[in-house]
């Protein structure tokens, strides 16, 4: 099994936000073993997360977050799995990947096993083209290239920040699509990886998603969702708006298509109705928000960025909802505490 | 079969440049014999082209086009498939459908040939979304939908013009990708069709290409290619930035992905190259000249936005070579005559 695990193995780490037992960890025990888990407990710390026996991993729990981040904890969302950002804050890897659990292992359409994660890394080694849009998708996939009338000064590409993967059977829906489609199933298998142009903004879920934490770290922000906030299930898609915004600025690329990971289970529409519905009239505003957004020159780092764009939601995004004057508070929180955590003589996380 | 032909048979025709005999048409037959072919001859207007019994169609040689056009035909391009374009000013139906004569119909992954045709229909009835990705791309095929985060209000779509199809086999490479990968075949069925987002560029290949002409048809000019001209192998790829600059600025969609067609034979690599190495370097300048381009509010008709746009050819790009500047006049030569062919009491390709 080794030989169709990818390299990198102590370059990356494995994120996955529960508040259950890993079984599904068994599905993925040939391709995950290998990686260090990082476990981010959600809800009840009390209660105990069984993980297979042979993972190397490491558990936090709500208690772990706020004795580890202090005042700024409040910046890591409860109750919602938003709080896997923490994940990604006190990794010291250079990629991260993380997964729902209950995605398991999908199979391509000759029966075979897919390794997300050697497709993942193999989209973040690979350079983006954001440029110029190439008609037969990823240039440098086996058997590609860039077509004709492809200019020759972008073939070089960008570096790619973040891969973007599907889910077969259980597409990733909102609550009125649920609603009205309950038997939807996606058993199209697409054999693409393309880059998402610049200027152009996309959905991004957090179900099958890797990234290069230090490309694009802190603005993997899943801001503030669940427990005590007015809104849920926009944790991924407002990390994606920011993101792409600053990759866009920074000059960082990212993909989406393969790896597929398989759905198994559609959450319940009527509680995700509850979680989105003011997601779904605000974001009517938030997109040409942030498609409208030019970032400063000054802004050479992706903090830098991120702090620009906490501002600019404050100053604009404000006036929607009180909502996010808080968010653009915490957005600086989370800056701060990546810090933090990630200057060179951070000891903090030692101590667990 | 007549169950598996696309509806609107009477809405549109198959435009085919040619200088040969035209037995590819035998395998098409039971897509293509419902249509009208309009078939361009080019080359020399003396030998005879056979056409295989049983289609309807119309044939131009050169002899027709300069009679048709008068001075106007200096317009159309000679010994290169760029004269197509003059099959798109004759025709009278809302549709067009182009195809090079060396193209097959393919098959796909289940083994069942494919309709290209009724794809591109497809593609063009349904509409575009250039404003945000989607990342299980088109939503309006079967088992698909806008995913979540998707903002409702751009669900509606905006009507699509272009169709842009792909090749199995050999892939349309330039002359340099095709000499350093001269075995290099399409064997990648990529089961997706999408929009390409608002203000990117893509190389549009005319080998496969269907459009709505009411819609986007005067901006369709394939430019001055081959005989007596310094460049060949741009036709398509001048279209295709023209034809995406005006519809963005228009409101108007392009979609690229399915149908394949069988690309069975691939060009010279030594001609190609003489005839591309200018583009090669010219689409250099010309690329970030499309990309900057942003049309007055005045230009409100595909006829306007083209005749600006030739301006700006004469003036950014009459700087690189002296061809930009006779290739501008050519542009408002090509509206003139569209005009004149498609005006309401128009007669004159009613002699032929």
């Amino acid at each position: 099994m080794a030989t169709s695990n990818p390299p990198l193995k102590d370059d990356l780490d494995i994120v996955i936000p529960t508040i259950r037992n890993l079984d599904f960890l068994e599905m993925w025990r040939p391709f995950f073993q290998p990686y260090h888990l990082i476990i981010i407990q959600d809800g009840d710390p009390t209660k105990t997360i069984n993980v297979p026996d042979g993972f190397d991993y490491e558990l936090y729990n709500r208690n772990d977050i706020n004795k580890i981040l202090g005042p700024k904890a409040s910046c890591i969302s409860f109750k919602d799995s938003a709080c896997r950002c923490f994940g990604y804050m006190v990794s010291k890897k250079k990629y991260i990947f993380t997964i729902d659990d209950d995605c398991f292992v999908a199979k391509d359409p000759s029966g075979k096993d897919i390794n997300a994660l050697a497709q993942h890394i193999r989209n973040l080694l690979q350079p983006s083209t954001p440029f110029f849009f190439n008609t037969l998708y990823d240039p440098f996939s086996d058997g590609a290239d860039f077509v004709r009338g492809y200019p020759f000064s972008l073939r070089e590409g960008i570096p790619t920040a973040v891969s973007h993967g599907l889910w077969l059977n259980i597409p990733d829906y909102d609550a009125p699509t649920q609603l009205v489609k309950p038997r939807e199933r996606n058993t199209r298998y697409v054999d693409a990886v393309m880059t998402i142009p610049k200027g152009t903004l996309f959905p991004m879920c957090g179900m099958n998603l890797a990234f290069d934490r230090h490309l694009i770290g802190p603005a993997m922000y899943f801001g503030l969702m669940g427990d005590g906030q007015p809104i849920g299930r926009y944790d991924d898609m407002w990390a994606g708006w920011c993101v792409k915004v600053i990759c866009d600025h920074l000059g960082l690329g990212i993909k989406t298509g393969l790896p597929y990971i398989w759905h198994s289970k559609a959450s319940n529409p009527f509680v995700n109705l509850k979680k989105e519905y003011k997601g779904i009239f605000w974001q009517e505003e938030i997109i040409p928000f942030f498609q409208a957004i030019s970032l400063s020159r000054e802004c050479t780092t992706v903090q830098s960025c991120y702090i620009e764009l906490a501002k600019l939601v404050k100053d604009k995004l404000g006036k929607i909802d009180p909502y996010f004057v808080k968010l653009a508070d915490a957005m600086v929180t989370w800056i701060e505490a990546w810090d933090e955590l990630n200057s060179k003589d951070s000891k903090k996380t030692n101590g667990k």
